[in-house]
């Protein structure tokens, strides 16, 4: 697999590792949205802040957040392209610190597509919508032609709306000394959806975790409010998301292998599948990064949400070197962001997943 | 072509047709969609009001208005897929009286685009953002593979704020002794769409219309403040467009069909396709209905704009009948909600497109 740049010529097209939230997509991003849309925020959502009007009107501090889900199979267990549609627009308001309000939604439908399978995932995002507490309030409908779409691509773009004297959580906000929590193990819809792909024997035994995270986020922020940014692990798992955090704090992290909780039904798979868990995709778990001294009071928030009772601190933000600060060096070490480190002590480079790993994961 | 419920029963499937935008996709819209989003709003923009907080402070009124974009091809004369997904979006929110802010931009490509044709698409996108002065402010990329979808496909999702004091414009609010106006010719996407794909030797006559319509929203609305509402004529054309404003303000309305504006090369379009005007597709038209004492105004506001000069009366609001106002009647009067006039004075209805007409044309 390269790392070189394949965008860089006439005749490049689009891979399938573009999509796969690894360094190539990190790269078609900065290469062509970046350079085209100058003001476009790397966040999970950007905020806007909307003027207020006449004396004593404050702005109002708005998030805005958007996906596509393409995800094959339409259905697995737990969930369906309709649960993840929603969720993952939602979880990734919240991660601004933001309570998401509502929700467009915008289908493009394969012409043949069964309108029982289109039924049964409209009423799935409805039913995850209320549980989320958000309200879908306007949508849109394509159809395309047999062979020109894959049955169903849903977009979802999620409103938040930042509490008064909120400002948005920022990854650059990340200090030396601060832990990592996770709010539950790894791997799960990722694995979920390569067993049923693969047909696997003991694909029973797997789930996705696909759930709204959002009121666990505003219970995580009523507890420990200095909390400095969450962020959901999906596409490119656990270890994209770090590096991610990692390169925009200009930080080292360290984590605890051990402390990373992996169900053994995804262990297995990951090992029969050959992938590695911190890049496979999950849709409900969260990050959060937390001040030493507000951890527990954050930790026991989590732990008190239907979603995170398995939430646990899984490492820490290490100080950079005086060498790695210089700006030089850190181009140059950009592998050397986050350590995992063994049972037995040993440390290993967790590193942003380069090509394709899972098509189609979300 | 049937106008039958295909979607009742169990073996139905999606068809083109319920993405032209005529009557079958609101009956899909119906049956499925407002079944199971109670909350979802029917105009071109939900409305959504953002508590204020504290003392003195006034809720903040935002639109939100979502579209996918599947056109093909993707690059026409006068514009491309992402000229199109920029005006349609910004176009949508203005139609509410709202100023469009920000939008998000999500795009799904299909393995092996060429991605200078991406490059291409992105600063088109970059360049009309800057015309109708909203920025672009988040974004995501998914991949699928090869046959899995056609090239690209572009959601934009775009924020607009209410100024102070306006609340949404809302079709219900028309009036009998309204007037209706029109931006400027009619078909102009849609045939020129349909040219590339025909290959027609007239097409270099042919241009797409595409252009942002939020600036001469904002004059009309400042010079004919009380402007009930307005709507793109887009998928379904004119004649889908007026139904749907006649439904739901539960009116009748009569447009003069020799002061519709429509360009000879159009003209000739449709008639060596077989396509009937009224339901071709727009990008850069806009309808405004009026109060009669304020139609001047709004037309020299529209003849001021760039992109209204050649706008025109092209009809009015009638009352209903007592007869028609009951519920029983109106339901089985559909189809006379709308009448075009001919030269000669001869009147016939001009229906809600039923079937598919020009699939993907937007």
């Amino acid at each position: 697999m390269t790392t070189a740049n394949p965008q860089n010529t006439e005749q490049a097209t689009v891979q399938l590792a573009h999509g796969s939230g690894g360094s190539m997509m990190q790269s078609l991003i900065r290469d062509i949205f970046v350079q085209a849309f100058g003001n476009i925020q790397l966040e999970d959502a950007a905020s806007i802040s909307l003027a207020g009007s006449g004396a004593n009107r404050a702005d109002t501090q708005i998030s805005l957040s958007t996906d596509s889900y393409v995800v094959q199979p339409l259905f697995f267990p737990g969930g369906d392209i309709g649960r993840i549609a929603v969720c993952g627009t939602v979880n990734d308001v919240a991660t601004s610190g933001a309570q998401p309000v509502c929700l467009s939604v915008s289908f493009i439908l394969e012409e043949g597509l069964p309108l029982a399978d289109l039924k049964r995932i409209v009423a799935s995002m409805a039913n995850t919508a209320k549980e989320a507490g958000v309200t879908i309030v306007t949508g849109d409908t394509k159809v395309v032609g047999k062979g020109q779409a894959d049955g169903i691509f849903i977009n979802t773009t999620g409103v938040g709306q930042l509490p008064a004297g909120r400002t948005p959580l920022l990854a650059r906000a990340i200090l030396a000394g601060d832990l990592i929590l996770l709010s539950g193990s790894l791997g799960d819809h990722g694995m979920c959806i390569m067993s049923q792909r693969e047909e696997l024997s003991f694909a029973a035994d797997l789930s996705t975790d696909a759930a709204p995270l959002n009121h666990m986020i505003a219970d995580v922020l009523a507890a420990a409010p200095d909390t400095r940014c969450f962020r959901d692990p999906t596409r490119g798992g656990l270890a994209s998301t770090l590096n991610e955090l990692a390169d925009a704090a200009k930080v080292r992290m360290t984590i605890e292998e051990r402390s990373v909780p992996v169900k053994p039904a995804v262990q297995g798979a990951c090992e029969m599948l050959g992938y590695d868990v911190f890049q496979v995709a999950n849709e409900g778990k969260m990050v959060a990064i937390v001040p030493h001294e507000q951890v527990e009071a954050a930790l026991a928030a989590m732990k008190a949400s239907p979603y995170g009772k398995d939430a646990t601190i899984i490492g820490k933000i290490e100080p950079l070197s005086d060498e790695e600060k210089c700006e030089h060096s850190l181009l140059n070490q950009e592998n050397f962001k986050v350590q995992l480190r063994n049972a037995f002590g040993a440390t290993r480079v967790m590193d942003t997943l380069v090509g394709e790993q899972l098509p189609r994961i979300c």
